[in-house]
């Protein structure tokens, strides 16, 4: 056989070429694996096929969260799990169906809805794990992170990057939730995590309407004389719904007078940044924002990572290894790594958006493949 | 409770001040529990301590295996089981015994003895997980790595980076056995990895002393013109013992003149590089050499992130959260992530590692702690 | 005399040490000097105290142009000069008295105030030269840059890096002055430049109150997935004054609630830069805003590397190497390499600053001293 | 006129095109001039074809200097000029004919030989310039940088980075004449250079075959791990004949064997680099070593940056701007930036260079042209 022969066949169609052992090898084989296992040790032949796939076979399936399903089970536990010290958080993980009743979205990725009572505080710790905050809904709510007094309103994206004390409080007399993204999955695999408790309450009590770091940082193309150097995470606390809606905006603007700016018709998109390096918002999640037209068809694309969407505007699909799902507002879906992607938009579309990619093109293990060009 | 208190306990001893539930909220949370297990949900505040630990706690454990005892298996596997397409390799894993049974000696990493008996070829294929070989005796195989024949020889490390096509052949009538490392376990839980078949023998039968990467990589501080920019991977295919015995034995003399050379008294050690940009060998794997005077002993050191030592020659000990195993020429020890690591030295001790550090590195979750210095 | 005496001597008080020549000697000094001549040689030994002085010994000195001088010399320039192909641009740079009548205000910067009547059109060229445009003062000329039509107003900062053709058109009936500053006099040293005309007038007349590129690339934190790779230069087109001025309002503000954010005591300031790197705007111009409350007075400081400033709002100081000069709006400073600058307001100051430190701090040239903190 | 024709035109055509003054234009122009000559001020429109030629234009011009003409000069100065405290060097410049008489060979680079008589020693001291020295013939002197002595050998480059203490010093009764290359004009231009005085003599009298830094160092693929830093310079102070050799061979042995190693048929080419970053020696300076087969022609190229070449070995030709010039052994040839460059072998060809490309490089302005592949 040529390679190029081989290179098109699976482990599966090689292996059944290969002769069955007789008796008296299937008797020598048994006595080596028992020594084998005596020794902790295991022979690569066996299972090479499942140990290193022709393509990324992941454990992790594709699936989808109702936000009609999800938050009322935090309505719940919002009424019979109090909030403080030791259970630290009212966070709720969804766990994906392929990954054995793990509390991870992805291997990698933690994603959770949040909620606290009207009145309620999320005493402080710090941890190694990053972690991010997006509002689908509502507000009342201040992070505080290292001291700094972060607003939650619908649209935001708020930052905890690993090791900053942070701290949850409800302003209002109603309950708010909203979706924490955190790499505790690919922290916990790796054995790199370290955890902190802090004070029982917030370290700062105030409710500015912006925090510290938006007015330190939040202002295009400048930075201050006093932070010159490029920061691990990004220093913008929040990252706000008006300029990502501005952005996306004026994308779609763009595109109807010619001018270069969506990255497919239809179809604007944002990554939110670390100002000091043009980079992810932090060394293991990357987070985008899309906007789609109504109408619109993305192309099928797989990539190396796995990515969770929540629907934030609008009704839409997503065909996943080509099965359909129909999503609305505060949907999440999850879409494993290596998994074929289509994206309609029924209506106007607006799409959060997180991953691992950051992980995976540090590392270069990033592959894209786009079906409708390689046909 | 003030911040630095809390910044003390564990979760054990947190979750112990709390109080037990009363029978009715019992039932509720059953009727909650129940209800989030349909929707694929799983709370945080049940599983913090184990998720989020107040440092790594790693199911990996520190192991020994004897040269002694795995050479003989990997003999009787080279009596028992063919090497040819289908099994592709005759490579034996080092299973870590806190990980479940899986090929694993660490979470990211798979280390494994590999045999090929006189005359055997493995056949060619690629795969995106990186490897290496190391050899601690024997000679004869060449391995021909994106066409280009790589003797294999006692002390030296030869390279295969991700997607590079590669075949071994042993020209002897004599086995010969030697160390792989990969990322198998790292690409195979982050799902990025892809595999391809090549020919069934090898690309170049051609039996040269040095291979054409070293010919055209192996001048110290000289790069060619032809190949300017930098590479993901090193482009070295094999470093060879006599320039690292030379390196450490030139960091020791220099050391008895009173220059700053070694690490630490006693202890020479180099780090294999990629001469395109400084950095380690490949994107997931650091290699390094140590060697020790006899009656040397380390610091005791955690650093976050696993290792795997072979003793190359000599007699010492390692002493791994205060357990002492005393090891020789062959033998191989793993250190999980933040293990507490003393090495003495009752010889002249030399030792080859490897590890997973440069993914710590590039997602920045690196710390290193040394006892003797935070007394 | 031990190396520490030494390293306090300046080259002239060792040479004083050195014996004179005899007559014998002389002549034979004679005859090598002249066959050196013939041969396009000449000696170290004669010059190196001039080559290499013990600290930077610029020929720039410190200077200001007044703007009552300078704008009514480019309105009669305006008079009497038409703007055109050819002579390319009504543009007057400033030329610092210390170097020989050379049109450049420090060996590596050229400033310079450009004027252009109402209704006139500067045509389209590009050229590797980058360059910037800052406006003290005035409104209604659009500066074409790459096709993106660019509104000029006052305290705006506006980008041609290099290789950009551009153009500028006055929509009005009323001239405007304002000032551009480019590194030619250091592309001209380095031989470095290529220069091309375009088109006569300019490639698109729009009118719009913001460019493209600043619909693109103004939202903080925030980057278009269709442009994600790194670029040498800034992609924003337009710095806007209400985001300098709300940045450093915000930093004074901060101070006022006691967290850090300015630079020193009454001192906030600002760095325009790219986007996509966090690093400065061009590769060899730095721009900065600095806000001075009335009274403040900045430490002394030397650098390495030339600057400009331009007053922008409000009346200070400078005390350059112990002179002062008074200065208001519009005037132009420029501080060589090197020499001691000590800055003060008497009034709320605004002071745009540019300078070369790009170059500098590319190639490891940087050094700072600051007086108050050396004594 | 179209773009397209405006491009191809140079300034002084576009210039004849415009209309000569009247009589009272003239007059008030002279006003005009007068009142910028006393405001220090000075137009664009009448020098920018000067100032922004269409391509480089450099002052400096090609030139070669005969090692039978310049050594002579140097072994004369030998004999009248001391080496000492003052004079600091018995160095003598190649000055470019083109650059008025300042002993810089291009604008931005010094080359000069230096003449160290039996037992003479120059003594220390240190400088921000970067410099280099290269041995055309002879050996016996050490030079001593930052306390490590560094034997100077035939066909050895040797580094001394900005800011470390060196001298020299000739323990045999020969003379040694060598070439220095430092980047003195450019930091002279930029008013960027420090310097001390160090010792009388130098720091470490020992003669040791090969330097610390190679002992450290000198392995190919390894680093010490007492130094994983990246480091500004590299921190290998010599670059040994034998490794270059060994290099350029190989290459022309691989391309013999069909293997790409060349960078065009017959011509071998080493960088030497910084083991830290893969990247050039010096942060101002590019050093190669280029060895052409007998007959081999190379291609016409323009670059921007100027270029130094000395023969080590062998009979060729420069054609530089259509001007031919033939060299050998010990001739300095200047090359100014975009230059025609075509180099030709009669014999077996082997050139030392160096440049300036890292300065122009990391401020992107890097352009080549190929004429062969521009036809």
């Amino acid at each position: 056989m040529s390679a190029d022969e081989f290179e098109e066949l699976s482990h599966d169609e090689v292996r059944n070429t290969m002769l069955p052992p007789t008796p008296e090898e299937e008797a020598g084989l048994a006595d080596l694996y028992g020594r084998m296992e005596r020794e902790h040790m295991i022979p690569l032949w066996t299972q090479i096929g499942d140990l290193m796939p022709n393509q990324p076979s992941p454990q992790a399936v594709p699936h989808v969260w109702r936000w009609t399903s999800i938050l009322p089970v935090a309505e719940q536990a919002g009424e019979l799990v109090p909030v403080g010290r030791g259970g630290e958080r009212r966070a709720i993980a969804l766990a994906n169906p392929g990954l054995g009743g793990r509390p991870y979205i992805t291997p990698t990725l933690w994603a959770a809805i949040q909620y606290l009572g009207g009145r309620e505080i999320a005493p402080e710790h710090r941890h190694s794990q990053n972690a991010f905050r997006f509002v689908v809904e509502g507000e009342g709510v201040w992070t505080v992170v290292n001291g700094d007094p972060v607003a939650m309103r619908r649209g935001d994206l708020l930052l905890t990057p690993g090791w900053n004390f942070h701290g949850h409080h409800n302003e209002t007399d109603r309950p708010m939730a909203w979706i924490d993204g955190l790499d505790i999955p690919f922290v916990h695999y790796t054995d790199t995590g370290f955890f902190e408790f802090g004070i029982d309450r917030v370290t700062d009590e105030a409710t500015p309407d912006i925090s510290r770091s938006e007015r330190l940082w939040g202002h295009p193309g400048l930075r201050p004389l006093s932070a010159l150097q490029p920061t691990v995470n990004s220093p913008i606390g929040a990252y706000r719904w008006e300029h990502t809606d501005r952005a996306l905006a004026q994308q779609l603007l763009l595109e109807d007078e010619g001018v270069p700016a969506t990255i497919e018709p239809g179809h604007a998109a944002v990554r939110y940044v670390n100002p000091t390096t043009g980079g992810d918002i932090m060394p293991t999640i990357r987070a985008q924002f899309h906007r789609f037209r109504a109408g619109t068809q993305t192309r099928t694309v797989r990539e190396v990572g796995s990515t969770v969407y929540q629907v934030f505007a609008g009704r839409g699909e997503f065909v996943l290894d080509g099965e359909r799902i129909v999503v609305e507002t505060g949907d999440l879906v999850v879409v494993p790594s290596w998994t074929a992607c289509r994206i309609g938009a029924e209506t106007d579309f607006d799409l959060f958006a997180f991953g691992d990619q950051p992980i995976i093109e540090r590392l270069h293990f990033d592959r894209r493949f786009i079906e409708e060009e390689n046909v």
